[in-house]
């Protein structure tokens, strides 16, 4: 048994990597609300405009960048604006913009407004509504805004590469009406990668086996924390690409409703209460939720393959099995190998890392080590924000029973 | 063409095993209804408790278990008190617990209420919300049931191996007002594991081609059927942890309509008629619908290869080929090896079976072999259960096309 | 950089096959509106039926058919009267049918109605509900279809082999009350397969890895379009049936609710606006949606794997890398190998197919090479269908910026 190594994990050959990993999550940014559009992209950004004559100017290049997905892995991928997912295009109801796009790829590309109603000539996709934009040349679209909601933006060329790499960004449009409350607002757009241990590229062949899963283009522990005060009005924006799988979406402490699709409002009349939103590759989920109570809630895609990082999935199974001595062995042919837990994954927190990977799962919270990864983020409630929130210190925490309670309630 | 193995089925070396699934289904045991709690499992159990000072105890063990899939299959899984599902615990809306959680295991673990409105220290997410229960150690949780509906509990510490080995449990939450009419209530659990054929021990690294597929533990013939009678509200409680796949749930001879999430009621303005529920993993789909006539309705996930057994992914393709002496040659080399049918898979239903591991598909019934496996079972709908159902006697069966009926209706 | 060999597409080795496949697209045909029945079947057709003492009579023929996919890839399916999907079954409600089911196949069959309120001895659940129809034998099925809707018929032996294979087809039952307005009612089944490069036969093994993505047995450019006229009302039923997927199908241009399942319709109440509609295997999804404008609108599954043809998902990852001589190398030993694009996909559409196969993707449209393939079809909508849509001349078509688009709006 190695339950010991689990405190392990901050020493040995893990450290640079984990020790980065550790500080990003201890320090748990409190970031400022609303710093600079209405909408908060946690881990992204806002796409700049300036307006001319009325009309919004925006400039998008599509370009090949390396990104990272969280301390310790760095990627070759392809995004907008050196982001992947690209800045998010924020707008009001009515607006009129023209829309800039640059081709830095090495390949062809052109973009779709996903769910905007725009006019054929400029839905994007190539060869049908356009041509495509080859390399090193700059299109303009040009239209309308004409209905609020949430759509998304990405190439239609190519997609299956070009998706996979990360090419894709979110699209707020803000009802002429204004909001009826204050509203903390967030847009999370979710993607899955395959990421060969060691590779810097994703394989944009991969249909299964996902091992790179992200919310705007970082894994837990690098997601940054969503927050709110009890009682606040509180908004995530879903979005998902795929390429593959439809998402999960699980709240810890909350029961939420879609409020929106990428097809517009749901009315209330056909509200659900859930506290796992599915959310189907293609499609915006919008859900809100009164914030309820205190406390350091997870907020995670539920498939168990999803909430944890690289590894793991194509090792044998070792589980019940006497594993001593495996690692160095087959470390001598397969570069990288690890052994899996043989108790378990929960043992492995402590191991070595292979060269520009990530640890499966693991990072150090108030109580432990969280044993998480990918998909996986914190929404953290307080009476209020004055103050940084750092970790919850909640009034009263499962713990071990004493022999009082034991013997009072008769359990052996 | 081996139609007539079909008439092998209880012959050969298959006998053993065979004949102890073929013995279950024929028995089509009638479960007395509402025999224990309020809720009924079919496979499964009521988790014990006791009144202490006003307060419920409960008390779980993690556990490793062997458990028997259906006859002839049994695994290595890690369960609660004994079993996989653990058992379901029923409560009512405002009372008050207080769980033991002691682990039996050899990894630390975890228990959270998901969809439970519980204060953060409670809500299990080791390292987050409170330390892991290291092996040997009983945690208590306490918190107050606030609210009625069908909820699950499973680890929050290395989810991946913890549920894909079978650690999960129903929570049904009555509410306080009581009934409106009587209903047929029942849970039932999905989940899906691969074992690799000859194996016992559930590979949790799997992320897809999943071989055991079940409801509350079991894969068909070895699913206790659901019993109503013809008027009856029924209600089914599907809950689904994955560890990857939506399933959709097809009942046969109905619609019905999704009544609750594990967020709550869904309102009537809100309702649809279906006849296949997606049951998303992370989530709990309540149906509720009128029995509407006398029969053995099947009901099962509608991904084909989850309504079958192990065996067959990863075969090749021989439809249409010579196979003859090919099984022979090839068990030399490969313990197990069975030949794919070459006519498809219904001529299988005879071959013998390697050790630990259950056909593919194929249950006595009726009017012959039914072709299914995996979650797949029977609601069995009579005018009145005063006697055993055994198998329905429908008064018109499809049948074979008399002469006169082809020369009447003029068919070739 | 081989942009340059998009203007190969119609030229070299690849001349034959794609060449067909190019003057399919550049045909377009405009199909007549509501030839036969009232719901019209791209690609596929409507089940002649007679009129028998007040039955309608129907025969079903249940055969092997070689199927071709697009022009250059012929498969060995299973289907219905010479065709996968099989023949749409067209009624109204209330129609007493009388359904012939002669089994042509090499192993035995049945059929069961899905969602379709059929007496117990109906629903075609073999060796549960029948016997199952051996080879050579001609059943009948006799009922009335009581309610309107959309069900989908497939067999219940064997559903592994017999719907991978193709084995399913779908029914409308027009309601009594007829259709408040006119309605462009069109049906489309999704289907996946694999298919190995260079074989004919699906293989019903598959659980994933899919790579012949199909509506209606047609994979893009094969696909017919739909059309419409501005301001009408559109139906669209999809039906899916698996095996293993469920599809998003994604509307460009549009957003639509669904207004009925195969369970029955969905209240006002209780629909939404979506861009993107999730139809889970098993189950039917009728969505509705006015015409909006013109334009040539994509409708396709927004899974990317789904929305491209065969090819592409066991080879290497070759982004980035250098791969001059590959090709030749590989082929000697690999038949029919085709080194992935180091520059992304797009450049590997003049590449030269090997036998019985189609292009990954790729088609010539207005604007040069469409980049799909697949579950991909277009929606033609003009303000009059009197003439052939041919494609769209949209007035206004995203274009190259100027160097005065450029100067004025400051994009460097």
């Amino acid at each position: 048994m190695s339950i010991s190594r689990r405190n392990l994990l901050t020493a040995g050959a893990a450290l640079a990597a984990a020790g980065k990993l550790v500080k990003h999550v201890d320090a748990a940014p409190s970031p400022p609300i609303g710093a600079r559009g209405r909408v908060r992209v946690p881990n992204g950004s806002i796409l700049e405009s300036k307006l001319r004559g009325g009309v919004k100017i925006f400039h998008l290049r599509a370009q090949a960048i390396d990104h990272e997905i969280a301390p310790g892995l760095t990627i070759k991928a392809w995004g907008y604006n050196g982001a992947t997912p690209g800045p998010l295009l924020e707008v009001d109801e009515g607006d009129r913009v023209r829309i800039y796009v640059t081709n830095e790829l090495p390949e062809p590309t052109s973009i779709h407004w996903h769910g905007v109603f725009v006019p054929s000539g400029m839905d994007g996709v190539a060869g049908l509504s356009q041509p495509a934009i080859d390399p090193g040349r700059t299109f303009k679209y040009e239209f309308v805004f004409d209905r609020a909601g949430t759509f998304m933006y990405h190439p239609h060329v190519d997609e299956m590469t070009q998706i996979a790499l990360g090419m894709m960004g979110m699209i707020v449009v803000h009802p002429k009406s204004g909001e009826a409350r204050r509203v903390r607002d967030y847009a999370l757009f979710t993607h899955e990668m395959t990421v060969p241990i060691g590779a810097r590229r994703p394989d944009p062949l991969a249909m299964n086996d996902f091992n790179v899963l992200t919310f705007n283009g970082k894994s837990f522990p690098a997601t940054e924390p969503l927050v709110a005060e009890t009682g606040d009005l509180v908004r995530i924006r879903f979005a998902n690409l795929g390429p593959m799988d439809h998402h999960p979406m699980h709240l810890h402490g909350h029961a939420f409703e879609v409020v929106a699709t990428d097809g517009g409002s749901v009315p209330h009349s056909a509200r659900i209460p859930e506290t796992t939103v599915l959310v189907p590759t293609g499609t915006v989920r919008v859900i809100e939720f009164t914030a309820r109570a205190p406390g350091d809630w997870a907020l995670h895609c539920h498939m168990t393959h999803h909430a944890m990082n690289q590894m793991g999935h194509a090792a044998a199974n070792l589980v019940g099995a006497e594993i001593s001595g495996i690692d160095d062995k087959l470390a001598r042919v397969v570069p990288g190998y690890m052994t899996m837990g043989a108790s378990g994954m929960s043992e492995m927190d402590g191991m070595a890392q292979p060269v520009n990977s990530i640890a499966m799962m693991g990072a150090k919270g108030p109580h432990g080590t969280i044993d998480m990864g990918g998909m996986f983020t914190i929404l953290k409630i307080r009476e209020s924000l004055a103050n940084d929130p750092g970790w919850y210190a909640a009034p009263n925490v499962a713990s071990e029973a004493s022999a009082d309670d034991l013997h009072r309630d008769g359990i052996e």
